[in-house]
């Protein structure tokens, strides 16, 4: 072990010197606690993968050259390769990412690796009923993170026996000390206080790190509540001298002309106890839910009728599970008002409960999506917002999650500004690669959440409040990409584009212009991203002007996903948009103060045709 | 006592059932313990102001029926007001809003208030030297969220005796019970394992809150160390005896026809002991931080010299304080990264270390705001993304806050996409009435700095990693909603838009393309909102085509404000943005990656001409 240590830290510092840049202090301080873990668990002394297939997280994602050293030495990584860390085009980047085959998920965000953690022995303990283990490795200054004291209450309550988390107090952060310095007391207590067991250890000390790990292990095999923490005393820069425990070297390597009085006071190594290439972790099983997909019948809202899409939404995840059965539902606690209760009453094994805490869900959805899972997460449309870094991060992840947004825009009503979603839009069409999709009514509720499902990948249903007529029959399709063109004549003078609630104030703008004669077209762009390009383009060269009514701000939202769109065509586009703080009222009160009512839309129309 | 208790749910249940919606099942819960606090703090029984000039925060807002209940029985609503709760155009919101001029900040996104309280308490403390205290009511279901636990770390860190929590602990949350329950041991266990004083109470007995707060003031007194919870077990629905305890009545007034029959449960009341109207806190001193400006000079940058935008925000800082002495700065730990540092250096006593727990940092910076101050918020550009919602709610606060995101883009290099703003400029283009600024070179961020300390609102600064040369001089304005055209002649085809890294890049590809006899126009758009709209209307006019180049994803970012600030008129304009995932490389090899480099504006330039 001693000589697989020493192999460990020669690679860190020779990969960040030759890089020019990273964190080698900061992977110093973590070589015995994960040597440790990772030849016990994960590869052996001869290099063959160990299929005990345990997870490994890296929360703290700067240690990432401790990480690929790992491999290196477990012969996943040759020496040449090691040495292209941090290199435009290699797989050793910065921060573990999915380009290098043995990470989990992406971090470097700090804060986040625990809740992933989780989510995996979330999945393993009451899903894929798998007896791996999840490990994570975190940081002493991420401890600050609130996302982290969510992770470990939702930990303890749902008793995860099989998540052992490895916490690197080397004292030091990025400019100063943490709030805790060396007192690891101070973590075991307030740790403990929510139900893990603890177990503080000299992280330098191999003898000590296998008892303690032993100890998370067996607790596990009796079945004992909660998850363990290892607390582990560390030194930063361990192993080179003149930066052990010093401040103002994070994030800085060895100078070359250092490096090799450095390499000395390595003491002795070996380079043939290095293994050979070994499968990747990724092979492993991602439980059964492969099952032979059954044909759907879509459910039935009949013309008229009115239902929320919000409701519609719960009761297509339970129509729908049958032929996705790797669905999971998360909701922060409100899922009464989101309607994932109509799911969690159906298939209460496939809900979990993750309270008023919405960055630790994105984490544990995460977590999920990476063990072949597809999480359908719900909060109000602005709750998410708290998540927006670890929806982020998600972009990074190649993950398949699916995210509704309820109580979007001021039509909520009554319950005012605090709980209306007009920023979601712009948050969700930023992330690289998303779908961002909005039903007006029902039946298009219905099949987006299924076109959700099918889609691959990172998706967004905004949903409403208030319930909507039904304006879609059974046969009605809704492709991603797509538009409905609902109202359409030779005669029409201005495109209104709508989604959602306003949607239905276009209609009725439509039914009053007509009885003066003028005649609008209104589409349905119930697919904000990706957009229907034919039909807007189309649509730009019929008509003279196009309108876009929004509830929500007029900024990253569909008025600019349109002009953007249409940046080379010679239309005149406007805004009907949220641009005043709004306040507590009736929905129709709250669209009229906003302009975005049918009625604003007359008078717009009026205005460019005049 | 107890007949003021009975007025105040009187008023509670009569509003919530004339509104038809809101919460009065967690507004009764919490009764006694706001009404001894509030008479014995804030109003005297006869109804005038008790300048005390403490606080009081509603972080559970939803219970606003009771904290407009409280004001109603002191005589600062009438009767007929109180019944337009929830209406359209009255001061008395669904969740306390700052329509109504005792609200200190606006809550109802469950989380936020402790870091507002935090933040109130800090100025108590450090900054006016004043010893009012500052009250922080808590709902039991909030306790899920991280932030909370982000606030209760700092307050210990900071000492806080004069910051008093309030944890109405009635067991219920919105769909089911609360992870803990009836535990309060659980929740003393764990908050005062965080260095706070903790008192268990029965929340509807008026002596043992009594007792509390007193000891709560005493400990002030003695000024011991660290802050009190004071954790009380309470009934959900108390005083209405159907309610009491029960699940499923959350956010559901009472039917009017079941109204009369809780009124008499409630036993006799006089409305007589209601006071008269009092002066607002709000005429309460903000401290002494309004000297008579001097007269600054600019930092001075010589043309060429290299220097990183973020470091000249730093220097900025410091030379501006003398002319806003009402400054604050705050940072998440990464200080030495965006260059807050060095104004920490110069005035320790005006920087607080916020530690990495950004969801925090920006509740404290907003409770320094209502206390007068105008805080500095900085961290990575990508991490600022973690408080969306705290930002959210900040829109509606009428703040005074400005926000710094440095190492936006991938032009960050070897660090990888984990530590790259690419969504930041949507963020916060899509909060209401902000400001977002984006300098180039040391002159413009000193300028834009000093701009946004001008500007009262949420102003947001992106700032870069790599040193950019510097190109204006002492001379130059940088007015918000301005811009530089910075080539510009007859024969300009096309006109290329950058701003910050990409301005340099646009530059670099004018140089080369005049080689060839190509003359485009290149503006510096560093007001991304507001913009500077008659000077893209003129280029819109006189050049072919608008080339927007952005080290930011195409959605909610400049290409996007462009687009739709020109969307009536007839131009066409192209985008170059961050469209793939980016990993770790040289800033070069990352800009020619995604394509927002010289040779692919030149590119773009010669397709467009072609």
């Amino acid at each position: 072990m001693e000589g697989l240590a020493r192999l460990i830290r020669y690679f860190i510092l020779v990969s960040t010197t030759n890089a020019g840049s990273g964190h080698p202090t900061s992977s110093l301080s973590a070589v015995e606690l994960m040597t440790s873990l990772f030849f016990a668990r994960f590869a052996r002394r001869d290099g063959f993968f160990r299929p005990s297939y345990d997870r490994l997280i890296f929360s703290k994602g700067h240690a990432s050259p401790l990480f690929y050293s790992l491999w290196a030495a477990a012969g996943a990584i040759s020496e040449k390769e090691i040495l292209t860390l941090r290199r435009f085009g290699s797989r050793l980047e910065g921060h573990p990412s999915m380009a290098f085959p043995f990470t989990e998920v992406p971090t470097g965000s700090l804060g986040q690796g625990l809740s992933t953690g989780v989510g995996m022995a979330l999945n393993a303990k009451y899903l894929d009923k798998l007896d791996y283990n999840t490990f994570v490795l975190l940081g002493d200054s991420e401890m600050a993170e609130g996302s982290v004291w969510e992770a470990i209450q939702i930990a303890s309550f749902y008793k995860l026996n099989n998540l052992i988390g490895i916490l690197d107090v080397n004292r030091l952060g990025q400019s100063r000390e943490t709030m805790y310095g060396y007192d690891v007391g101070a973590f075991e207590k307030r740790i403990s206080s929510f139900g893990w067991n603890t177990t503080l250890v000299d992280g330098h000390n191999f003898s000590q790190i296998g008892q303690a790990y032993q100890a998370a292990l067996g607790n596990k095999n009796q079945l004992a509540d909660g998850p363990t923490m290892i607390i582990a005393k560390t030194i930063k820069g361990k192993g080179v001298k003149f930066w052990e425990d010093k401040a103002g070297w994070h994030g800085r390597p060895l100078p070359r002309e250092e490096l090799e009085k450095a390499l000395n006071e390595l003491g002795p190594f070996d380079k043939k106890i290095r293994g050979k290439i070994m499968p990747a972790p990724k092979i492993n099983p991602l439980g059964s839910d492969t099952n032979q997909p059954p044909r759907l019948i879509g459910a039935s809202y009949s013309p008229g009728e009115m239902v929320a899409t919000r409701k519609a939404y719960g009761n297509a995840l339970v129509r729908i599970y049958p032929k996705y059965p790797n669905m999971v539902v998360l909701d922060g606690e409100v899922s009464n008002s989101t309607y994932s209760e109509i799911f969690a009453k159906a298939y209460p094994g496939r809900y979990f409960e993750m309270f008023i805490a919405e960055q630790n869900m994105v984490g544990v959805a995460l977590g999920l999506s990476a063990r072949g899972k597809m999480p359908f997460v719900s909060s109000f449309a602005c709750f998410l917002e708290r998540a927006f870094d670890q929806i982020r991060m998600a972009q990074y992840a190649n993950c398949n999650i699916k995210f509704c947004g309820s109580h979007a825009g001021v039509s909520i009503g009554e319950d005012g500004p605090s709980q209306m979603g007009l920023e979601d839009i712009a948050m969700f069409r930023t992330i690289l690669g998303s779908v961002v999709l909005y039903p007006c009514d029902g039946v298009s509720a219905d099949r987006l959440t299924e076109e959700a499902a099918k889609h691959k990948g990172i998706v967004y249903i905004r949903t409403t409040r208030k319930e909507t007529p039904v304006i879609y029959s059974e046969k009605d399709r809704f492709p991603i990409g797509g538009s409905k063109t609902l109202r359409s004549s030779s005669k029409d003078q201005v495109t209104v584009i709508g989604a959602g609630i306003t949607l239905h104030e276009a209609l009725e703008a439509y039914e009053l212009l007509k009885k003066s004669n003028i005649f609008i077209r209104v589409i349905d762009l119930y697919s904000i991203k990706p957009l229907d390009l034919p039909t807007l383009q189309k649509t730009a060269r019929e008509t003279k002007a196009i309108i876009v009514v929004e509830d929500h701000h007029p900024e990253g939202g569909i008025f600019e996903a349109v002009t953007s769109a249409l940046s080379n065509e010679n239309v005149k586009i406007y805004s009907l948009a949220v641009r005043k703080i709004p306040g507590s009222g009736k929905p129709d009160e709250l669209l009229d103060f906003e302009e975005i009512s049918a009625s604003a839309i007359i008078k717009k129309v009026r205005q460019i045709l005049k």
